[in-house]
């Protein structure tokens, strides 16, 4: 094949056209599902999309693509908060959700192979009978091979990590068309550069992940889970402060600020104290979530919580994580037929209940309704400004308070992004947090990518 | 400054010599004792040697030598073991033993910052009164840049992690003698690429390391340690299998042969029966090391374990644990005068016992003296060949078994290396490991050092 030296991605999409038939997708309707739809980015829908199959179709449409620079950005859920599948160069966008098989559950290795488009509560609803799970849980259904694009994480992620702890290996289509496997299946390695957490992060820039070896865990012998309340935001962030610097392996443990417990009573049918909240949750042994709980309540006690209510009924669990996890729904629903613009920031614990506090009083100051809800034992939030998208004046305000909290987690040690990545919403909070560091990130992606076909303008 | 297009290493010393003075060394003894030191890989002493005060002298080193081209090679505390440290292209050792300051322990955020000199039992003394730890032991009293740059691990990794895991955030200085720092001091991110993790086993290939932000641990509440012997290799493998697989959360599980132990016991005075052997740790509180025990103690029953003695007496584990890291002089010393080809591979632990057992087999077919000593609980063992190092024959042996112990334990599915590193060793390994994946590796670095001054020939 003879290289073009423009992009040419009208000849891209004829050949993708011959080749894949009623799998490459033009409509209107459809391509604009698959650029950005979540927040209050600009949809900007790819040209094209092209239902992939499998790791052939991928490494076929990305060497098409390289041959005549026609920019390919992966599609698994949709679910990406800051923009990373929007199209602001045109392009093809690679489906991946049909990609969701399962491949090898290994309980001897305590490890799954799932190719990208397989999505984490099928995932978990799989290894159900296995005594095994998979941890990472963003808010959304979001799909594996999205999750470790943009280094997902979730309310497990206090004890079990992130992405970047539990993917052990990865296959990905690189810029050139060849499929790499980033690492052998062995839990420790020193052989060479850690390409499988290059490329969990990158967001697609670098390649298009088509197949995931990840970590899976022991379903704890005992759950138990629980829910209290605090006079002030400051008290609930110092008793989690403290909970993390006494070393207690809690498995979650999640704020949500008084606006938030409004917003899930109404959504998800609670009838919680409306004051900042604590859900909670430990595994281990019996007598192991016992002691674990014994002594979280009395750290507690130092900082004014009650109503302190434990439960190890599974249903009654499931009721308050499944309102956790429709916090951004319920969030939305405060005021109706608003948008949200979300953001997430993450700092030293140490400093979790200034930026909190500092947060909450930029709200008050600017009039917002703002609710806040976050994996604090990490230190990191969320809020989701709620306000009328066709208003210029309120997406500015929204947009405004976003980047002060993003300066504001910078200032204080902290990330502009602790789970969303930076896509197309964060790139200059990037340079302000890492400054020349992102030269040395840029070169990596001129090195890996030389064409800038893999995703672009994201990141950078 | 005008680029030369070819190494002129002699001019970059001279400029070196006038700027360090007296810390700039180049007496024989001195730098041999900065090639390769540790293992039957030739010694291939830098052409000088600096001692480095600070980032600054760094920086100037680097700067310095890229615009003549000369070669700079990190050294810390010189424990590495397949080569990192030798000069192939000759060039300039920068000695990061004097910046060896431990800047800020953070209780708070359960942190430490550190100068790349820094040595682990220096560290976890200066630890000692605040109730945390840093848990990365490889056997050597290894600095923590080098134990960045190799991914180093160690006895306490199957609970704690690698380095991978344990440091947050470092400062480097890259080839063009800028000095960045890799991520903020948040416990989570996804802002941008993993530069951390880039540098983090890298080998000194991309950057000189010169500080790192670390995880800290909390020190259990109560620590119990044992000893078991099992009637055969298989025994003692299936043993850990199952502990993994059980869901465990052992501290340390760490296998020994019989001939180790007959090693350990000489040098280091102890009394076990020489039958292969298990040294275990338990973590938590009181409650939670009696349960682990307990339960440990019954797994091994299934698989013949014996004469299980427990101990939570600090003096009579520390024993224990310090004859563990002495194992290689240990070894060393059942030959008198001779040298050991030193070897580590790692493998998916459901593949454990058919790697060691062949292994074993391997050894006894060519009648070699090697004992085996293992992190068993990562699928992680050593071997080393004890061998009169003047005898070329007995070196060819020996590296062949090396060979067809990393070849063995890639077609497991395993590395060539878990935590010891490609360095000049292992070349050839890597690309049978990974294949093309090399390549995409190789484009990083030449991306991140054009002028390919950064530890050159090694890991490529």
């Amino acid at each position: 094949m003879t290289e073009s030296t423009e992009r040419n991605v009208s000849l891209a999409l004829d050949i993708l056209h011959q080749r894949f038939g009623d799998r490459f997708l033009t409509g209107h309707s459809i391509r604009e599902q698959h650029g950005h739809t979540t927040t209050y980015l600009k949809n900007q829908p790819p040209d094209a999309v092209v239902m992939a199959q499998s790791a052939e179709d991928v490494t076929w449409v990305v060497q098409v693509c390289a041959e005549h620079r026609c920019p390919v950005i992966a599609f698994g859920a949709g679910s990406s908060l800051e923009g990373q599948l929007n199209a602001p160069a045109g392009g093809v966008s690679i489906d991946m959700s049909a990609m969701d098989k399962i491949l090898k559950v290994d309980q001897n290795d305590l490890t799954v192979t799932v190719q990208p488009g397989v999505k984490r509560v099928a995932l978990n609803e799989h290894l159900r009978d296995t005594g095994l799970f998979f941890p990472i849980d963003p808010g959304a259904d979001a799909s594996m091979g999205g999750m470790a694009s943009t280094r997902a994480s979730g309310t497990n992620a206090v004890r079990y990590g992130t992405m970047k702890d539990n993917v052990l290996s990865l296959k990905a289509v690189m810029a050139d068309g060849r499929e790499i496997t980033t690492a052998s299946r062995a839990k420790k390695t020193s052989a060479g550069y850690d390409m499988t957490r290059l490329l969990v992060g990158a967001e697609g820039t670098l390649g298009v992940i088509t197949e995931l070896t990840l970590k899976l865990h022991g379903l704890p012998e005992s759950i138990v889970g629980g829910v209290c309340n605090f006079p002030d935001i400051e008290s609930v962030c110092q008793a989690t402060i403290q909970t993390i610097q006494y070393g207690l392996p809690i498995a979650r443990i999640e704020m949500l600020d008084e606006v938030q417990v409004r917003a899930c009573n109404a959504y998800s049918k609670l009838s919680l104290a409306e004051k900042p909240t604590l859900f909670v949750e430990f595994h281990g042994s019996e007598a192991s979530t016992q002691e674990q709980s014994e002594t979280f309540n009395e750290i507690i006690q130092e900082f004014g919580g009650s109503d302190f209510e434990w439960t190890s009924n599974t249903e009654e669990r499931t009721k308050l994580w499944q309102a956790r996890h429709d916090a951004y729904w319920a969030a939305r629903a405060l005021r109706p037929g608003c948008d949200a613009v979300v953001t997430d920031a993450c700092v030293p614990i140490s400093r979790l209940a200034d930026c909190v506090e500092e947060t909450l009083k930029d709200i008050q100051e600017h009039n917002l309704l703002a609710p806040i809800v976050g994996h604090v034992g990490d230190g990191n939030f969320h809020t989701a400004v709620l306000i009328d998208m066709d208003n210029p004046d309120a997406v500015n305000t929204a947009k405004q308070f976003a980047e002060r909290l993003s300066l504001r987690a910078i200032a204080m040690g902290g990330t502009c992004t602790g789970e969303h990545g930076i896509g197309q919403g964060k790139k200059s909070y990037l340079r302000q947090e890492l400054g020349d560091t992102v030269d040395f990130m840029s070169m990596i992606k001129s090195s890996l990518d030389p064409l800038n076909i893999m995703n672009p303008e994201k990141i950078f």
